[in-house]
């Protein structure tokens, strides 16, 4: 059987969830989408590919900010429509403020607080 | 500012993806999602609710196997459009297969091999 037989692209329009973890320390990182060509370039490269919704297109992730995330391994959930990938995050950050987890704001007596740990100046790595 | 008000729901119909991990581990236990009253009594009640797909309705987690989530701290992405709930997992399982977590294939050499930690057996559980 193929792999990516037993994902399941219906339920999400032709995606499926793709939760990335560090894979040194299991902290996760971001929540993207994968489409099949996203899953299979991931597979074959070892470098992650999401399906960005809002460019509408194949994502190799860390395409402009040299921060991309090199697949350590991949897991499948019981019904196929998510995958989690524990990760090499190049550049020690997954999101595009330069935090090291897009998780950065916790629920705390009703406020969101900001705990994230800035890594890299956004200004600096996308020129805006 | 009320918390719901920094969640998106426009992304994917109405709903945010909610990853639960368990909190004592950091395993990532599901993927589920959460519309707008479901992170409302989440929030409300201190147990995880979720929106299922499949049954098209609030979902209480553990409201037929008894095994609720207790919530113990909740965190947003950067654009709002996903959550990440770190739960007590009362049972010692996520998944309707009986397993800890619903995670429990890993892709090696092409295949999905199961690695997962069996915790109860759902014809117990569930009755079927």
């Amino acid at each position: 059987m193929n792999p990516v037989d037993a994902l399941d692209f219906s339920k999400a329009g032709g995606h499926v969830a793709a939760i990335a973890l560090d894979d040194a320390t299991g902290e996760v990182l971001m929540v993207a989408w994968m489409n099949e060509e996203a899953f299979r370039r991931t597979i074959e490269t070892g470098e992650v590919h999401y399906w960005s919704r809002s460019k509408d297109r194949l994502w190799h992730k860390g395409e402009e900010s040299g921060n991309t995330q090199k697949l350590r391994s991949l897991f499948i959930d019981c019904d196929g429509d998510a995958v989690v990938l524990r990760v090499e995050q190049l550049g020690g950050a997954a999101c595009h403020t330069g935090k090291r987890s897009c998780f950065f704001r916790r629920l705390e007596s009703g406020e969101w607080v900001d705990e994230g740990v800035q890594v890299f100046d956004p200004a600096d790595v996308y020129g805006r």
